[in-house]
């Protein structure tokens, strides 16, 4: 199966946006008007879970950010200053870090002892904020952060012109980049039934190493920890474009589950996103409190909650989207037993490829898994 | 040119000395001697500088581990216990990460509450011990941690089986794994010049944009901040087995510096892997002090030392590998001026490519690094 990649370029579209921001500016003062800029709100108060389409969204409040006005003058000023930077990206084809962005727009002011951004702290916001006031990823804007996880599998891709494909990729497998936008990634011929996303690179390459995706005709990713927006933006591209399941293997943990929760559903910090980082199909394939009985797992690897996990252990089991009988089933038991357990945990097994060899194919092949 | 691999398989070599570790201990329990192993010590007193191969190294210094000893037995048991499980791995030619190996051979004592291990931090300390102790490299008992990294350039590798041009990577590149031994990672084809090393990969993913490695004949590799072994190991091999120049650029601060210290000469903590972890030919290339007024970098972009900058760059000026002249120009200069900056702080000047098109050609072709 090819797909054919759906946002091939939306540079255009991207500056039309950025230009219509500044146009809408520039009338505003030459009709003598306090000139504004219209900014979604990003607070709490402004979150909420829509059932339909089972993600974590962003409300209608905006909040208008003016020239005359103190306490709004010099994010005023950093916001144009930002949105002409990311139009300079743009238009060049080129694309810059966070950090970079920063210093390309810091500066002292003429005639005056201030800085336009002091700490990127300032300006780290400010692309948020653009974002969502233009319905923008950041990636579209041109910008990037870490690059975070590998990958692996039955995929060929097109990135910026090279052709990979991910089943030759030995044991390193492709860096995931920051930006996986069609514009730069393209997908070529995949023949994987699924997706496994692993939380953790020491797994992903025990899996790698037994070739779990040769035998089990799937695309192999991971994030190491909490994934970077690349990897999730690929996992939605995965599921959306591509149309395939994707599995989330995690550490049976309150964290473990925050990771599949944000895959899954958004996360509140970012809400504005989710309709296009979210994947609501995602399905939970372990590890569940239940897998210790059911794989008969020695009590003396798991380790007893603390504090701070039974706090949020208790703060997932009240998410609107956690609300399913089988997953109240699932973190009322966690409490109730007071314990974890983290990925490795399976190696105790006799076999150190048991995940490969036994667990996942018996989680995939009697579909046990939450969603 | 085509490198010949050095090191092709070592695993039988290492199998014969992890056998004579356990033969040793037999022998001395068959002649009902107190059992020991004698371990290096590792602490600062047995490290010393060499200053004709110009590297850090563990001195002579070792230290029995007994059996019959309350404060030795446990440590004793731990030690034959991680080495009889890294016996395993390297038997079934399966590798395994440092937590993973912790859990196998976490368990509770029969008839007793005492565990083998309690904690990762009890058995990541013995690996070590093991390492010196065999003079083996922790990737060669078939161990590893975090991949970190990523390398693009004009390399052909043979990872795993899989040939990997990484002439044709994309943007995101080829994930530099934990283990990058001879017998998992080949060196192919190489038309390199010279191998960069980039301190962040944000800095890493411009110059791979801008096609660096490609108008420069080179290797680039970043390691997400201070490096993790493999990117070390595999500059080690860059430069020894393929006989590559190999160029350090970083930020100018004292963190920077010692991350090319590392590097060049190994640290003190893992001074037992200096002869094969180190590069004592590597240069700096990059940011010097000098580069402010050299390359007309603006003030504002310049970050004042903190505490901990003065306290890490005077004990850096006494290193005895930082003796030179031009080395204590440089630092004493960074202390006179109390300025440090980031690899960033190129993005000031008007072409966002800077360091790619003006900066590094300029300092290559004028030979400005400093070693």
């Amino acid at each position: 199966m090819a797909v054919k990649t759906r946002t091939k370029s939306t540079d255009r579209e991207v500056l039309n946006r950025l230009a219509k921001l500044g146009e809408d500016v520039a009338a505003q003062i030459k009709r003598s008007r306090d000139p504004a800029v219209e900014i979604p709100v990003r607070s709490l108060a402004n979150v909420r879970f829509d059932e339909r389409r089972s993600i974590i969204e962003l409300g209608d409040q905006t909040q208008a950010r003016n020239f005359f006005n103190v306490g709004m003058a010099k994010k005023f000023m950093q916001t144009l200053l930002v949105a002409a930077g990311c139009k300079e990206f743009v238009e060049s084809g080129k694309t810059t870090s966070l950090r970079d962005l920063y210093y390309r727009l810091k500066h002292t002011m003429t005639d005056s002892d201030e800085n336009t951004f002091d700490e990127q702290e300032e300006s780290d916001p400010i692309i948020e904020d653009l974002e969502v006031a233009l319905d923008t990823l950041r990636e579209e804007l041109h910008l990037f952060a870490s690059n975070k996880g590998a990958m692996v599998g039955n995929i060929t891709l097109i990135d910026s012109g090279d052709t990979i494909d991910c089943r030759r990729q030995g044991s390193g497998g492709w860096s995931v980049p920051s930006i996986v936008e069609g514009n730069v990634i393209e997908f070529g011929k995949i023949d994987a039934a699924f997706v496994l996303f692993v939380e953790k690179d020491a797994v992903w390459r025990r899996l790698n190493e037994d070739k779990f995706w040769k035998k089990h005709a799937c695309i192999l990713i991971h994030g190491g920890g909490q994934p970077a927006r690349g990897v999730r933006r690929l996992l939605w591209r995965f599921a959306v474009e591509a149309k395939l399941p994707v599995y989330v293997f995690v550490d049976n943990d309150p964290w473990g589950l925050y990771i599949y929760s944000v895959i899954k559903q958004g996360s509140i910090n970012l809400a504005y996103e989710s309709s296009r980082m979210a994947v609501p199909s995602a399905r939970f394939i372990g590890l569940s409190t239940f897998d210790r009985e059911a794989f008969d797992i020695p009590r003396d690897v798991c380790i007893r909650l603390n504090d701070e996990d039974r706090r949020r252990a208790k703060q997932i089991l009240e998410y609107p989207w956690f609300q399913k009988k089988a997953w109240q089933k699932e973190l009322t038991q966690m409490l109730r037993d007071d314990l974890k357990m983290e990925l490795e945990a399976l190696s105790t097994k006799r076999n150190i490829s048991f995940m490969s060899d036994e667990y996942l194919p018996q989680k995939l092949k009697k579909k046990e898994w939450l969603d």
